[in-house]
C-alpha cells in the first residue's frame, strides 16, 4: 500500500479545503458546506472549486481541483454519476483526503458497492483517505473547521468542549449536536464515518482516544468493521481517562435487519457487543438522545464518588420530587438512606416529619429557604450514601436565581447535581443561567435518569479497571482430545470435569445387564439416558429417566427408552439442588470467547434472564454475573430459603471461561444445563452437558 | 348543611372575582394573580381588595371584602396569620368561594391542620365553598379567567383547547400547562385543589366530565378522599367519550411516604388503584410529562383503531429509524407486520432489499421524495395492522416543508401519525408549522412511545368498555359458615369448592392409624400436612411431608413431624401440575373486592409477576390477566411444551373473584397457592389455601 498522504488529525483539522461544486446558493450541498465553513470561523485556506463561477462568496474559484495547488481536504457532495472522475481528480491532484457526502454507494446495492470499490482502489493507489462516501463530513468545533453540510451548523454559535463523537449516521450526529448544545454540551471533534469504505470508526474513535480535546467519546455504531480493534480501543481510552459511551444500533430484531440495510454493515451480536462493553468498561445507552446528556455530564460534572450508592432527590414542589422519586426503581435506581448528619441538619429546616427523601423544600419552616436549600444540598453531598442529587424544579419564582445556586454547590461537593428544568418555556431563564455558569441542566426527569444510569455505568467501569487482570485456577488438567461436531454427554463432561467442574458420575453402559452393574456401582437412585450424538434435547424424545430407586425401575425405564438408535445408555447418580442454572460458553465471531450463566429450565426461555461476559473471568466478574441475574434472590436466600453455595457457582462460571478462553475458536458453543446448586457449602454439580467442537482435534 | 352558595362551574367561570391582597408588585403573590387575571384577558369584575390602596392596575380597590359588593370567587394569598380572619370576611360578605393559596395548614402539621378545620368550619356554615388552601387555584383557559399565582402564566398566550387537569400539586400543573403549552396543546380547566379542605379532586372530576369545553381529562393525584367515587366517576367519563389519564404518586414505597407527608394525603395501595384504572380504562402514567403529552396526543389526534396493532416507523435517517425500532421492545411497542398491499407501495419507491420497517426514506431511489414518503405513509395508515406511524425527523434540508406534510396524511388515514422533532432549536421552524397546524409534536423519542404506550392503554379500555357485565357463573353453593380469623386450610378450601373450585382430596385425621385409612381411601401416593390455625407458612416449619408411597413412609413421616401442638393432620391426594399459579382475593379498603394471580411457588417471591383486578371479573378479564403474567409462554406452551389448560385458570379465577364479591369486606384475604396447572383438558387443583375472614359470620 502507497504511503498515506495526511494524518487523521490532519484531515479533521486541515490546513487547507478544497470544496468541490461551490455554490453561492446554501440550497445546494455545496453551497451549504462552503457557507458553513466561512460562517463558523475556517481559519485555514479555503478553495471553491466551480468551472462556471471566477468567485463564490467573495473567494477567488478554481475551474478543477488540479488547478487549485495543494489541498489537504477536499469535501465531495456531487452527484454519483461524477463521483469517480471526481475523486480521481482528487488523487491525481495530490489531495490529503476526500470527505464525500454523496450516497447510493454501498448502501444503495451491489452496484454502488461496486462504484464505492472502485473509489477506494483510486484512494488506495494514490495513498489518499476517503471519509465516508455516503457521511455528513466533519465538525471540528476545537479548530472551528466545519467539514459538512448538516443543517446543525444553522446554529449560531456550536460551542468548543470536551465531546469527542464518531457516528455511522451523519443525521443523527447533527441531531445529537442540536441537543447537546440546547443543553450548553460543547463539542471537541465529531466524525460522520458513512459507509467507512476507507477511514472506519475504529480508527476515528483511536484519534479521538490521543486527541487533547477530546475528553469523553460518544458513539453511535450500526457494525463493527472489525470488533477486535474495539475492545483494545476502549482499554487505552480507559487508561486515558476518557469515558466511552455507544450506542449499538440492533438491540431488537428488526432493528439489526435496518442497520444491516442501512451502511451496508453487519451489525453483530448485540449481546457479545454489550458485554465486551461492560467488560471495558464502557457505557451503553439506549437512547442516543439520553448518550450526548451523559457524555455531557461526564464533560462537565463530577463523577460518582464510587457505583452502588443512592440519590437524593429535592426540589420546592411535592408532586415533583415524588413523582420523580416515583420514577427510580423502573429506571435502575434508588433513594439514599440518609446518615444522621445529614437528617441533623434537615431538621434545622423543617418539622420531624418531614425529614425524609425526597425533600420537598415547600415544608421548610421558613418557605422555600434559599439558605436551607443550600445547607441541605451540601448535607446530601456529603453523606455517606448519597452519590448525586436531583433537582426536578418546576415553575416557581425566582427560577433562575434559585437555579444559579446549584453550579457552585455541586463544584463544592465534588459530586455531581443534575437540575431538572421541567417546565419548558417558562423556565428559559433559569437555563440561560446554568448556560451562563457553563453547567449542565436537563429539560425531563427522564433524561436526568437516563443520564445517572450512564454515570452508574461509568462508576462501574472505573471500579472494575482496579481489580487484577484474571488468574488461572489451579487444577486444571489436560482437556481430552475432542471429535470435531457434537460431542456426547459423557465426552462434553469429561472436557467440564478436566476444567476441575463438578459434574455428575456416569457410566456408559451397552445393555440393561451393563446398565445395572453399573447402577449398583453408582448407588440408587439413577439417572438413565439414551446417548445418541445425534439428539440435542434428549428430554423432548423421552431418552431422559429420572429418579429410578431400584434394578425393576431401571429394567423397566431401559425397556421404554423410545426405539432409536442410540449409542448406548448412561446410567448417572440422581443429583438434587436447590436451583437450576444454565453456564454456557461460546466462541463470538469477532469478539472472541463468551461466558454466560442464566436462571436454568424452563427459566431460561420464560425469563431469558442470562448475563454474557467476555472469557476468562475474575471470580469478582463471576459473582457480579450472579449478581445482576433476577435469579439471584434464590441464590441469596429468599424470605427465609437457605442462602446457596454461590461459592460453587463463581467457581464453576471462572473454570469454563477458562475452558472457553483455552478453545478458542475451536469451542463452538457449550452448556452445562442445568448446573444444580445446594445449599451453602455444599457445592454444585452440572447434571447435563453439550458441546459442539469445530476444526481439527489439538 | 347550609345550601352552597356557587356551582363548581360558576366557581371555575366566575362572574366576579376579588384578589384579596392585591398589589401593583408583581414581586408579590397577589401582585401576581391580578396581573395574571388582566394579561390573560378576565372578562368579568375583577376586584382588588387593599385598605392602603385607592386603584390598583387602574382598577378601583376597596378596603376589604365587605365593601366590594357581590364577589362569587375570592382568592386568597395571604399569610397564615391573617387567613382566618380573611376567611370569616369573606363568609360574611357572602363571596361563593374561595381560592386559598396560602399554604402550612394541614400539609405543615398539627397546628395547621388545627387552623384548617377552623376555617372550613367558616365555609360551611355559611355554604361558601373552598378550594385549597395550599393549592395555586385555576386556569379556565375557555374563558380566560386566570385565578391562580403560577409562574406559568408568564407564558404570551394560554392556549385553550380541550385538556382538562385536575392536580393536587399546583406547582407540577404549572410545569405540565408550559410542557403542553411548547407542544402547542390546548387546554379547558386546570384545577389545582392542595389540600382538599372541601372541594376535592373528585369533585372537579365531576365537573368536567359534565364541562362540554373538556375533550380528555388528566389527573395528579396523590390520595383519594373518597376512593369509593372514584371507579364510577371512570365510568361516567367512559360513557361520555373522555378519556382520563391520570398519575398516581406512590407507585415506589418512599413516594408514597412522601406523598403521605405532602398535602397530608393517604396514598393508598397503588396497586389496587392501577386494577381500578385498568378495570374502568383510565389510562395510568408513570411520567406527569408523557400524560400530558399524552391526554394532548387523544385530544388532537385520531385514535389507535384498535389494541394490539403494531408501529411503522419512517424517517429519512437510518440511524434514527433504527434507534426507534430499537428502543420499541422495552416500551412494550412492536414494529407492525405489513401487509402485502404495503409492500407493493414500498417497492415502488425503493429497492426491495430496503422494504422492511423502520423504513428509511433515504434509500428511496429518487432520493428521500416527498411524493414517495406521502404514499408510504398513506399506505401504512391503511394497513391492517398498523396501529399508527412515528416519524423520528433528524436534522435534514426543508425540515418544516416536510414536517408540514403530516398533519393532512395523519387526518387522511384516520389513525395516530407521531412526529418527533429529534434535533433541538434547529428544528424550531419544524415545530412552528406543526403549531400553526394545530398538530402535535414530540422533542423525544422517549416522549412518543410513552405517548403511544397511553394511547395503547387507551384502546384495550375501549375494547374492554365494549364488553358486557361479569355474569355469575353456575353452580356456586352457600358459602359454608366461616370463623372470624385465620381459616384451617381444610376451611379455606371447603370454601374455596363451594364456589367450585378443584381443590386437592383430604381427609383429616387425629392419629397415624386414622391418617393410614384416609390414605387408603385417597390412594397412594399422599401428602400429609400438620393442621395448626397458628402456623402461616407451613413448609418453613417441616408440617409438609410430600409424595409418601405406602403407609410405611407415612408412618415415618407421622413420626418425623415437629413437636407443636397439631389439630391434626391432613391427608390429602398427591396432586401433579405442569405449572403453579397463586390466586388470591383480598378487600381492598375504598376500593373493594380485588383478585389477583401470579406465578406461583418461589416464583412469587422472586419475580412479582401478579396481574391485580377487581372482582368480580369476566371470563375474557381473567384471560387478559393471565395473557399479562411474565409466565404466560409457559401457560401457553412454551417451546414445545405443551399448552396448559388456561380455561381451568381462568375459570378458577372467576370463581374465586365472585367469592370475593360475595364475602366483600368480611373476606380480608384468601390464597390459593399454589394451584397446579394440567395440560389442556386436565384442569388445574388448588393444593393449598388459606383465608382470613373478619367480623361476624353471617
Amino acid at each position: 500500500m502507497v504511503e498515506t498522504r495526511l494524518t487523521l488529525a490532519r484531515i479533521v483539522s486541515p490546513h487547507s479545503v478544497a470544496v468541490i461544486g461551490a455554490s453561492d446558493d446554501v440550497g445546494k450541498f455545496g453551497g451549504r458546506v462552503i457557507h458553513y465553513l466561512i460562517k463558523h470561523g475556517f481559519p485555514g485556506r479555503l478553495v471553491p472549486i466551480n468551472p462556471n463561477r471566477a468567485s463564490i462568496r467573495g473567494l477567488p474559484a478554481f475551474p478543477s481541483i488540479g488547478a487549485a495547488g495543494q489541498v489537504d481536504v477536499a469535501i465531495l457532495a456531487v452527484p454519483v454519476a461524477h463521483l469517480l472522475r471526481q475523486v480521481e481528480e482528487c488523487a491525481a491532484a495530490g489531495v490529503g483526503a476526500c470527505i464525500v457526502i454523496t450516497g447510493k454507494l454501498a448502501d444503495a446495492g451491489p452496484e454502488g458497492a461496486a462504484l464505492e470499490a472502485q473509489i477506494l482502489a483510486v484512494a488506495r493507489n494514490a495513498g489518499m483517505r476517503l471519509v465516508g462516501p455516503n457521511c455528513l463530513g466533519i465538525f471540528n468545533m476545537t479548530d472551528r473547521a466545519m467539514l459538512s453540510s448538516s443543517l446543525v451548523l444553522e446554529a449560531a454559535e456550536v460551542k468548543a468542549g470536551g465531546i469527542g463523537m464518531v457516528s455511522q449516521s451523519g443525521a443523527l450526529m447533527g441531531t445529537l449536536v442540536s441537543i447537546g448544545l440546547h443543553h450548553g454540551a460543547g463539542f471537541s471533534r465529531c466524525i460522520s464515518v458513512g459507509n467507512q469504505a476507507d477511514l472506519e470508526l475504529c480508527d476515528f474513535l483511536e484519534y479521538l482516544v490521543e486527541d487533547p480535546a477530546t475528553r469523553v467519546i460518544a458513539l453511535y455504531i450500526e457494525g463493527l468493521k472489525d470488533p477486535a480493534r474495539f475492545g483494545p480501543l476502549l482499554r487505552r481510552a480507559r487508561a486515558a481517562g476518557k469515558p466511552v459511551l455507544c450506542v449499538k444500533a440492533g438491540r431488537s430484531a428488526a432493528g439489526a435487519q435496518a442497520a444491516r440495510s442501512h451502511t451496508a454493515s453487519l451489525a453483530g451480536s448485540y449481546a457479545a457487543f454489550a458485554a465486551l462493553c461492560r467488560a471495558e468498561g464502557a457505557v451503553l445507552c439506549e437512547d442516543p438522545a439520553v448518550m450526548v446528556q451523559a457524555a455531557d455530564a461526564l464533560d462537565r460534572l463530577p463523577r460518582l464518588p464510587a457505583p452502588g450508592m443512592g440519590l437524593a432527590v429535592v426540589a420546592s414542589s411535592g408532586g415533583s420530587t415524588v413523582t420523580t422519586a416515583d420514577m427510580l426503581p423502573a429506571a435502575g435506581l434508588r433513594l439514599a438512606e440518609m446518615g444522621e448528619a445529614t437528617r441533623a441538619e434537615m431538621r434545622r429546616w423543617m418539622p420531624e416529619s418531614h425529614v425524609h427523601l425526597p425533600l420537598d423544600t415547600g415544608s421548610f419552616d421558613d418557605g422555600t429557604s434559599e439558605a436551607g436549600l443550600a445547607a441541605c444540598v451540601r448535607a446530601f453531598l456529603a453523606d455517606p450514601d448519597i452519590g448525586a442529587v436531583v433537582v426536578p424544579m418546576t415553575t416557581q419564582p425566582a427560577m433562575a436565581a434559585r437555579a444559579a445556586l446549584f453550579p457552585g454547590l455541586c463544584r463544592e461537593g465534588g459530586r455531581p447535581v443534575l437540575f431538572v428544568m421541567t417546565a419548558a418555556e417558562v423556565g428559559n431563564a433559569a437555563r440561560d443561567a446554568l448556560r451562563q455558569a457553563d453547567f449542565p441542566f436537563y429539560d425531563r426527569v427522564s433524561d436526568a435518569l437516563g443520564v445517572l444510569r450512564a454515570l452508574e455505568a461509568e462508576a462501574e467501569g472505573r471500579d472494575r479497571a482496579a481489580l487484577p487482570p484474571p488468574a488461572r485456577p489451579p487444577g486444571i488438567g489436560h482437556p481430552p482430545r475432542l471429535p470435531a461436531g457434537a460431542l456426547t454427554e459423557a465426552e462434553a463432561k469429561a472436557l467440564a470435569a478436566a476444567y476441575g467442574i463438578p459434574v455428575t458420575r456416569g457410566i456408559l453402559a451397552r445393555s440393561v445387564e451393563e446398565a445395572i452393574l453399573a447402577a449398583e456401582a453408582i448407588g440408587y437412585p439413577v439417572v438413565l439416558k439414551g446417548v445418541s450424538r445425534a439428539v440435542v434435547h434428549k428430554s423432548d424424545l423421552g431418552l431422559v429417566k429420572l429418579n429410578l430407586p431400584n434394578a425393576a425401575a431401571l429394567r423397566a425405564a431401559y425397556a421404554a427408552l423410545p426405539d432409536i438408535r442410540l449409542e448406548g445408555v448412561l446410567v448417572q447418580e440422581m443429583a438434587r439442588g436447590e436451583a437450576e442454572l444454565i453456564l454456557g460458553a461460546r466462541w463470538e465471531p469477532g469478539f472472541g470467547p463468551m461466558v454466560l450463566v442464566g436462571a436454568g429450565g424452563v427459566l431460561v426461555e420464560l425469563l431469558r434472564d442470562v448475563q454474557l461476559m467476555p472469557a476468562p473471568l475474575r471470580p469478582e466478574d463471576a459473582a457480579a454475573m450472579l449478581r445482576r441475574l433476577a435469579l439471584w434472590p434464590v441464590l441469596d436466600g429468599v424470605r427465609g430459603r437457605p442462602a446457596l453455595d454461590v461459592r460453587a457457582a463463581v467457581e464453576a462460571l471462572v473454570r469454563l471461561s477458562w475452558l472457553a478462553a483455552d478453545l478458542g475458536p475451536r469451542l463452538i458453543e457449550m452448556d452445562l444445563n442445568p448446573l444444580l446448586l445446594r445449599a451453602a457449602g455444599r457445592g454444585a454439580v452440572a447434571v447435563d452437558a453439550r458441546a459442539t467442537i469445530g476444526g481439527e482435534s489439538p
